[in-house]
C-alpha cells in the first residue's frame, strides 16, 4: 500500500485537508462531484430555507442515491456477464461437436475416395480382361448377343 | 411516473420526512446505509472532535467514495461485457463456417456413395460379362494366361 498523502480540497466553500491513501487527483474529482451535487440542491429555493443539518442530510441522501443506483447497475451487469459467460460456454461446446463431426466426415471421405480408387482400378482391369476375352472369342460372343 | 410519496427516515438520530418518487423501502435502505457509514466514522476518536460541518463533509466524502468505487466497477464490467460480446460474435461466426463445411462434406459423401454404388453395379455387370465371355471361350483365355 502506498504512503498516506495529504490533499486540500474545497467542499461547499470550505477548505478541508484530507489525509489518506487516495491520489490527490481522485480526491479532487470526488470533491468536484460533491460540490456539483450541492449546487444542484442549492438551485432549489426550498433547500435554502433548510437547517445546516438537514441540508447536509439531503446532500448525503443524494450522494447515497447515486451509489445505490450504481449498485443496481452493477448487479444488472453481473447477471448480463453471467448470461454471456453461459452463452460462450454453450457456443464453445457446439464448436467442439462440429470440429469432431468435420474430422469424422473427412475420414469417411478419405475412405470413400480410397474405395473409389480401388473400384476404378478394378474396373479397368475387368474391362481389359473382358476385352481380351471378347477379342479371343468373337464368334461365341456374337452368338450370345 | 408514480405519485410522490412521503417517508419518515432516521439519519444520524434525527427524523426526516422525505418526499419523492422513491419507494419507502428504498429510502429506508439508503438511510440505513448512511447511518452505517456514520457509525463507522463515529468509532474513530478523531471524528468525535470534529465540527458538525467537517463531520458531515467527511460522511459525504465517504459515501461519494463508495459511489466512485462503484462507478469504477461499472466501467470494468462494461469493458468485460464488450469483450464477451466480441467473443460471442467470433464464436458464432466460426460456428457458421463449420455448419457450411459440414453441409459441403455431407454433399461430397453423398456423391461418393452414389459413385461407389454405380461402380459396384458396373463391377458386377463386368464380372458377369467376363464370366460369360470366359465360359464361352475357355481355350483362348487359357492360352492367354
Amino acid at each position: 500500500m502506498s504512503a498516506k498523502k495529504n490533499a486540500e480540497v474545497i467542499i461547499g466553500g470550505r477548505v478541508y485537508t484530507l489525509s489518506g491513501y487516495e491520489e490527490e487527483d481522485y480526491l479532487q474529482r470526488v470533491a468536484t462531484y460533491i460540490n456539483g451535487k450541492l449546487n444542484d440542491l442549492q438551485e432549489m429555493d426550498s433547500f435554502k430555507r433548510l437547517s445546516q443539518d438537514t441540508k447536509a442530510t439531503l446532500l448525503e441522501l443524494n450522494i447515497a442515491d447515486d451509489f445505490f443506483k450504481a449498485k443496481e447497475q452493477i448487479e444488472k451487469q453481473e447477471s448480463e456477464l453471467e448470461k454471456k459467460e453461459k452463452e460462450i460456454y454453450d457456443l464453445k461446446h457446439d464448436l467442439i461437436s462440429y470440429q469432431i463431426k468435420v474430422e469424422s466426415l473427412d475420414e469417411q471421405i478419405q475412405n470413400l475416395e480410397a474405395e473409389k480408387k480401388e473400384l476404378l482400378l478394378n474396373k479397368s482391369k475387368l474391362e481389359a480382361s473382358l476385352e481380351d476375352a471378347l477379342l479371343g472369342s468373337l464368334p461365341d460372343i456374337k452368338g450370345e448377343q
